[in-house]
């Protein structure tokens, strides 16, 4: 089984065929942060710190839950089925037994199996899509694309909001061509707001998906009233609110209705915030689809 | 044979009574960008691109040629002796044979192997001491313990200082506590120089050491020029002058007594620009030793 070879050819109209087909519900995760170059041939940028460790467990969950997954991620942020994984895997989980061969070591052999069989089965059956960017630019394209595309799917769909998108950016036409020079004892950088595109997502581009976003702070004082607006100007149908230290034990799902906080089985080793999150958002989203099609 | 467990104890004073018990001589070669937080619980951050690709791909080649290597490197940038593989090497690299085995694919079948046995083994040597760094507070501290601890050398030390270190930071005394709010239509970032440690390298950590710093443009007009003012201003005994369209291709390497162009050699399939240009620093490091002890 050569599971590769539909990894290089991904195709958007494909994946939704076969999904449809399987009368399959389509998420979209997506997952890391973006970049915000400051100059057009790129040597600075303003980055966010996103891992992507959220998008890509996510995405295990969301597979078990039985979407099929297109995962739109930042380049060297995590892989789904690889979180378990050294920084290094190659480097790290395998050694020479002699000047010729490799093997697993001992320790890694379960996840390392687990990683590769997992994911090529995932890509392999259809379920799971991945398309990589960088730039905010790239990031907003791409999710136009999809978030266009996805509409044949109406209510079926999901967006699942999680990349930490930058807040501010130089837009393209505004910056300088060159490497900002270093000559100077200050670098004043004026960066403007990216337009908000959660409400293009929900109003323009796919009016009948639904769309979760997240909301992410440092400061838990002012994490739920920020939740609630997001819900309110975006018009959500939740907002994920985490807390930067405490984000991988306990999120709050915020909705019109309802605030439930969401924990991990501390109990259960290994269990993830993920598992109950990914459980109850695809209840809250069955429930869409029902009142959707009455 | 476990080569990985001498990855997990780093020391630089075994590593250092290993090289000079061989006589050897050593290299400090800085690798990837390094990043300025705006934040102190870090969520943005200003950060120079680089892949790495050039620490990474020199300290394969002063390996060769008989150097042991401190790889002061980015987390997430390119590792030595895995410039061929692909991003995801573990995932594109191996493909699943049935429910439960693993194996390499044949079209990577010898870069998987090269990669694996030749990195541990440069580790397993004790030619190979790899030490990782995000942010400029990370780097520089690393750099001041490698640069005082490597005296010991005299002038069998050498600073290849290849990391595209951040030009302007927010000093953290100055940094906002909190993640910097979204809701202001313009972010003003007002970034301060780096003090510019080349010149504290070279004159007060490891003022015998051999020293080569870096100068990157995307304007091959003001490049030279620019060299030459690092030449003169830090006291490098060389500067790699390096355009960013063409910099695998060539490089010139600027000395108080000459500019030396150093071609990769197109006729041989594979060579890197890093082939002659580590070479020369080779030859020049060699004069450099022979000169001090007269």
């Amino acid at each position: 089984m050569q599971h590769w070879k539909s990894e290089k050819t991904p195709s958007l109209s494909i994946f939704y065929q076969k999904a449809n087909g399987n009368a399959r519900r389509v998420v979209c995760v997506t997952s890391g942060g973006t970049t915000a170059p400051l100059e057009q041939r790129c040597v600075r940028y303003v980055d966010n710190f996103s891992s992507g460790h959220r998008g890509a467990t996510s995405t295990e969950y969301f597979l078990k839950a039985g979407y099929a997954v297109i995962f739109l991620y930042r380049r060297g942020s995590f892989q789904p089925f690889c979180r378990s994984l050294p920084e290094h895997p190659l480097l790290e989980c395998f050694e020479s037994t002699n000047e010729s061969t490799i093997q697993v070591r001992k320790a890694y052999s379960e996840a390392v199996k687990g990683a590769i069989i997992d994911h090529h089965a995932a890509v392999a059956d259809g379920l799971l899509l991945k398309l990589p960017y960088s730039t905010i630019f790239e990031y907003l394209q791409m999710l136009q694309m999809v978030a266009i595309s996805v509409r044949c799917l109406g209510p079926r769909a999901m967006f699942y909001l999680a990349a930490a998108v930058s807040d501010y950016y130089v837009p393209w036409k505004d910056m300088v061509e060159h490497k900002i020079q270093s000559g100077s004892l200050l670098l004043d950088v004026k960066l403007i707001q990216v337009p908000k595109m959660l409400s293009v997502v929900r109003n323009e581009w796919a009016p009948s998906a639904f769309c979760i976003s997240f909301k992410l702070e440092t400061d838990s004082n002012i994490l739920l009233n920020k939740a609630d607006k997001a819900l309110e100007n975006y018009k959500m149908h939740a907002v994920v609110a985490n807390e930067l230290s405490t984000r991988k034990e306990e999120v709050v799902v915020v909705t019109r209705a309802d605030k439930t906080t969401v924990r991990r089985n501390k109990s259960q080793s290994g269990d993830d915030v993920e598992n109950p999150l990914i459980r109850l958002l695809s209840e809250r989203h069955s429930t869409y689809i029902e009142d959707f099609s009455r």
